[in-house]
């Protein structure tokens, strides 16, 4: 499977605790549609939010161990927890085999390059404890950032709840605090939230800018393999998605994440 | 402390691993009203749901081992996974030294004693995927049950989300599915639900019973305390509530679940 010699014609590997980076790898396929992805969802081991910083190390080691045995070219941790707990760990120990893409950086670059100032942050109750979007943030002295946990919103989405009264009004619970009242920007830091965008913003009346993970990460993976000359120039095979646990329900949901449903192989790492 | 020779004067020990088992508390302090309680959330490990067994197993042992060397006279264990998981190994451990009691046996018996045939178990995904409730109401081969995880129901009452028109439409999209149709009674496998009981007999149109955890618990404990005369006759001490990692949230939160608030201690074992 690895391509040494043509090493651009090699695929993404993508990871997450489970289905919902998948928006992370749909973002990735539809602005490099001629890339082939891998995609390994740690089924098994959801949510990370929960386990201790060694143990998600451990799991995502093994994971992008994984993906470099399946000769991928590129690893994106698609996870906010592993990103904020696991990408020095992982870049100082592949850093020479591979490069590694999380999702908090490119976010936090983007938001600060484009010049705004109060921002608000909301996430899993894991992620708003690890503090790593204030502490990135930080670094720009003008940021201030004001972080909410939400945690009805990933159940929610798994529920297939959005677009209907009951998201409203849940969405709204959340966002219409006073603690977000003066932002210019709305993060979504969670892989899950992409699927509620349009609804924030719409609910924010589109006065705010809303991002999300997905794309700006996906943008991110575009500029690193063109600056690299590592962009394919044609589709070699079929996408492939691996679950360290299958069952049914998760590949049900899969058509949330990925926007249409996909076939998911057990893989026990 | 411990009190050797007038055991029945003896606190009664109740963990969770966090502080929705104060419903079990609660109920117990409201039946027993002369009666000492020790109450253990384990706020630093919380949700035990996915911990593996061996995990729980190893935190309920020092939690039951902290409650014994408080003088308790009995142990409850106030949660559906450390029930399901770590009981055999606590009562071989340490049943020697105390009685313990869990939240699963007493609403099995209750159900079945009752006579009700067509069952319906809602629980968290951790709960409904152990199987418990099936395995042991198997026991009673008219019974036939039909279980269902409700993953949106813990974050919903920990946002303090309930008889209102969110809730509603929430416990209705879990309880009017076909799965359902035919039930006589529905257990609340989760000691969060005690607070949707009513609201759930409401969506029912009160035309099944509904159980949960607490009040069968509080009975069961009742009933070993009468039976091994062991019954206080008068309180002696301030009930007390520690957990293992102490924060403001869940000191607010014990308001939802104990009926008003508690002071917590941290106790870090």
């Amino acid at each position: 499977m690895p391509n040494k010699t043509k090493l651009y014609k090699n695929p993404i590997g993508i990871f997450d605790s489970g289905v919902g980076g998948l928006t992370v790898a749909n973002a990735v396929v539809r602005l490099l549609p001629k890339e082939d992805i891998i995609y390994f969802g740690d089924t098994a081991h959801l949510p990370y939010g929960d386990k201790s910083p060694d143990t998600i190390r451990r799991y995502s080691e093994r994971i992008t161990q994984f993906l470099i045995d399946k000769g991928c070219k590129l690893v994106v941790i698609a996870c906010n927890s592993a990103s904020a707990t696991a990408y020095d760990y992982l870049v100082e120990r592949f850093g020479q085999q591979i490069p590694i893409i999380n999702v908090i950086d490119p976010l936090v670059e983007e938001v600060a390059k484009q010049g705004f100032r109060e921002i608000g942050v909301i996430a899993t109750k894991a992620t708003i404890a690890t503090g790593i979007y204030e502490e990135k943030l930080s670094t720009h002295p003008d940021i201030r950032v004001r972080s909410l946990a939400t945690p009805l919103l990933v159940p929610m989405i798994e529920e297939d709840f959005f677009e209907n009264r009951i998201s409203h009004a849940i969405i709204k619970h959340y966002i219409n605090r006073d603690v977000f009242r003066d932002i210019e920007a709305m993060l979504l830091c969670c892989t899950h939230y992409p699927l509620i965008r349009k609804e924030i913003e719409m609910l924010f009346h589109t006065k705010i800018k809303v991002f999300d993970n997905s794309d700006v990460v996906a943008r991110k993976v575009q500029s690193y393999l063109t600056h690299h000359q590592l962009l394919n120039d044609e589709r070699e095979m079929e996408h492939q998605f691996y679950v360290s646990d299958y069952t049914q329900s998760f590949e049900q949901i899969t058509r949330l994440f990925y926007g249409e449903k996909v076939s998911l192989e057990e893989r026990v790492l």
